[in-house]
């Protein structure tokens, strides 16, 4: 649930308190979203894990450029689970995400706090932001190669669970869940599609490797959040290949 | 009343006992202003809050990105009871003030010190400062999601108190004042307009949902500082949805 | 006598000892200059006060962009009586000279050392450095409204006294002195000018509001440096308007 | 084995168990690679070393300038052998390499930890990546010069044993490792070539004063891995100038 | 001997080990180099100085930038006898140096570690590097100044000894060496001459007032360093004006 300081309460996140309800009736494994929100939304189930987005940018400005906005310590004062990091690939401000990541990484080490990296490729060019969803469909082997290098990236940086965007079919996402090292790797939601598309993309991907999803507006966007998360994990189990897949909501309104 | 670093003593602010004078007769909740002027000016009413502006920037150069300039630590030690950081969306400095307002956020937490984050869609362009006026009047929906953008980052931020600007009617800023978890939304004046329409907006915003009003140059520049608080007072009083309807008094000169 | 790091070791400052020697004879209340210097010449007047510049910049480079050269902590330890900081406003530079100054602030509180904030505008422009001398001469209430900024800012961010240029007469200039919130206001000399005309100067500021002088080349190019203070004082004390005018001697040879 | 962050898990390290276990087998003196990949790989092997290389950049992004994204203090918590830091001399970025550099190597000075300095003459210019492979060809005498350079930098900023890359021919590799002050110096592998041109090219550089080779590609691509190595180790043994010859494989995918 | 950093280890620092034996046998007082060169060669006398350079950059790239590389802690720990800092006056990276000096001036003073500034006039220009050799022919005056100007600054900003250039004549340098505040001025050697006149200018300078001399390239390009050392002490015994003339050497090959 970290989409509104990115991009606005838009996109079904308004109303916060129905979402976060929707989110514990569902029973998802974790929300993810930024310290502020997490702290005063009052969550009274233990199981739902807590995780803070330390990394922040917004669409108006330098949005490929995500800044450290919190910090492992606080999170865990503040009873966080895990805490995230972001970085785009392909960025300008790249370099300064990788130092970032560096330090936030070695800060979970010392207080033992997990730690989930989100790497997606996207820049920004004298015409907006380059999400390279082009190569996704004209030169998909580039586009894979993308996110292979992104996923690969942060397993060697240190990430406790990677999360990512998904290739379209199963077939090529298993040569991105190959190279993380065992680290799990959750796939991001991205635009809302009708419902039983999203099942069938959670559904492929934990097929072919991914841990389980990372789901935002898929989530905040339904009339009924819990049934669709029960639809997501009925849908997921099936056809797992892994322990047990997970669903992690991203209470942020809008674009990642 | 911290104005007067910003854009210098004009406004009212040239004589600033004569305004805090005013502000503590006319029974302010706090004054918002620089270290300096606060710890100077005497002020020996105990029930007038003090909060010191941590960040600033001058019109002269670089108006829009704010930098650090005070600190939580020294001002828990100089007694002020709360302090506040501001960030100007889509302005070239985002970034910067992202690291900044999570800064002073983790400092507050750490001295249990109460957070105002001011927050105003706001840039720079070769033509100047760009203030979204115009879009306020030819694309008003556009210019509400600036605010309810800003106003979702100060919250998912963790801000305990949010000063944004108005939208201009009761109807759209309830949208505004929906979306901050609850964290209370102070309107900002702008420049000085009637006493009578400056009373009116304060009515219709804490009608909306504002918990009250943070004015600087409606009450510098008042001939009767104190009456004027006191029909502020009444005015929202009569409308406030809020517990009770905050005024809260910028002692900086100029524009923000 | 911090001009010679500035612009170079001219102006009257070759011969420092000599300089030294006519400041501590004309009893001026305290010299400023940097800590290499103050630490190096022998000053055995204990009722002369030394005041460490920690900010720095050359003519050579980026001139109106002072950096942080020293620190209070070292200035302390070294024995010096109070430290100073420079801000050009208008510069590109600005932001990080406010965020310095904050610092440099914060750290005086620490060690309770007097703090002066030299403050001017200037900034660098593609034809060299502008001082703002045309728009003196063609719109003075425009300069003057500059000059008014720059004083209000450094008692906005707690500086202890105040250097800056004089308008050019006393009426104008009692609206610099009347906006530091009692803050004590110094004018700085500028380039040398007859004995009669610096010593009207000097006497139409402290009529104005201002606590005293803060002069560099019209001490050290003078032929009797005693003297010249003993006649500086006298010529302030005739008009004074505060307690008792101040003789500051800006030990840095060439321009601020 | 720090290739993949820096351009993708491809190169023959998508399965870096496979490479891990035909290192062991092979008995590599040592493995260079992430953080992340070398705390998750379980190595059995403790006469393997493991060098944490804490600098990184990709090839997507300022490929040239390398941030520091790890600590010489979480390594040695890590149980790491040894850290690597990365400089591109000529690159925009050296000057701040270069401070990573003296960081990272005052680092190791207090954790008395081995620094490993990775040196290569390479910036990035409006047409690409600059490698100097043309002036390595068309001017050999000054590709020589900056190879030297960068080996005489890493011996000055104190490097315990020091990669570069290989001039091609013995005669002028005894150059650069003349200039090391005995600090140990290894050659990188570069692309992959036939596996008796790799070990002509390490049995050579041994003779010409080389203390043994740091490869990747060469070692990943190879169908024979324990095998090769043990050819390695066979071909240097019987030209080392030095006490042993080593041979240390880079665990990273891709180009350095 | 810090120049192989610099410009690679040419000019006769391809074999230190003659070079510093040359150093030991001629009784130089002090070598200055780089902290990794110094730590490991061996020196066995103990009155032969070690200063550590701890500021650097390349002939590569950004020449006229110094980064700070070590620390006078780290100088400490390390046995060394003093530091040194490099500041080129004019360069845009000036006030980075400004900043840089004050850092190592500060932490000198904690550590009671003498510092020895290197100051010259030099910056980048789109055609090179400006060494104002032009101005120092064309414009001997305005060369001068400079040359005082960074002089001055050395001395004001703390400096215990300051290198800098020749003017080229005694009568100038008198000037130069008359505005240090009493701080020792040493002269650089500058590209290599015959013997006889660069004992001509070692007389010379310490003639006018220079303390010694700091000399690189004349000394390492010697085929009798020590009886160059011993015929330099002759020269300068003869005509200096100190206390006693000294010698140090450079041990960095190529320019400064």
């Amino acid at each position: 649930m970290d989409d509104t300081l990115i991009s606005g309460p838009e996109c079904g996140l308004e109303n916060v308190d129905r979402v976060v309800h929707g989110i514990v009736k569902g029973k998802a494994d974790a929300m993810l979203g930024f310290q502020g929100l997490l702290s005063r939304v009052g969550i009274d189930e233990p199981r739902l894990g807590r995780i803070a987005n330390v990394t922040a940018s917004t669409t108006l400005s330098h949005y490929t450029h995500k800044q450290l906005v919190g910090s492992v310590e606080a999170s865990v004062k503040a009873g966080f689970d895990g805490v995230a990091a972001h970085i785009n690939l392909s960025s300008d401000g790249e370099p300064d995400m990788l130092r970032i990541l560096g330090q936030v990484q070695r800060e979970c080490e010392v207080y033992q706090m997990p730690l989930l990296v989100i790497t997606y490729p996207r820049k920004e060019t004298v015409n907006g932001v380059e999400n390279y969803l082009d190569l996704k469909n004209n030169n998909p082997a580039e586009y894979l190669r993308l996110l292979r290098h992104g996923v690969r990236l942060a397993a060697d940086l240190g990430a406790d669970v990677i999360k990512t965007q998904y290739t379209g079919d199963p077939e090529t996402f298993k040569k991105v869940a190959a190279v993380s090292y065992d680290v799990p790797v959750l796939i991001a939601g991205g635009p809302r599609v009708p419902e039983e598309q999203a099942l069938q993309v959670a559904s492929d991907a934990v097929s072919a490797g991914a841990r389980g999803v990372c789901f935002g507006r898929q989530v905040h966007l339904s009339d009924d959040i819990p049934g669709f998360l029960r639809r997501l994990r009925h849908a997921m189990a099936d056809r797992c290949v892994s322990r047990r897949p997970v669903a992690l909501v991203t209470a942020e309104s809008g674009r990642h």
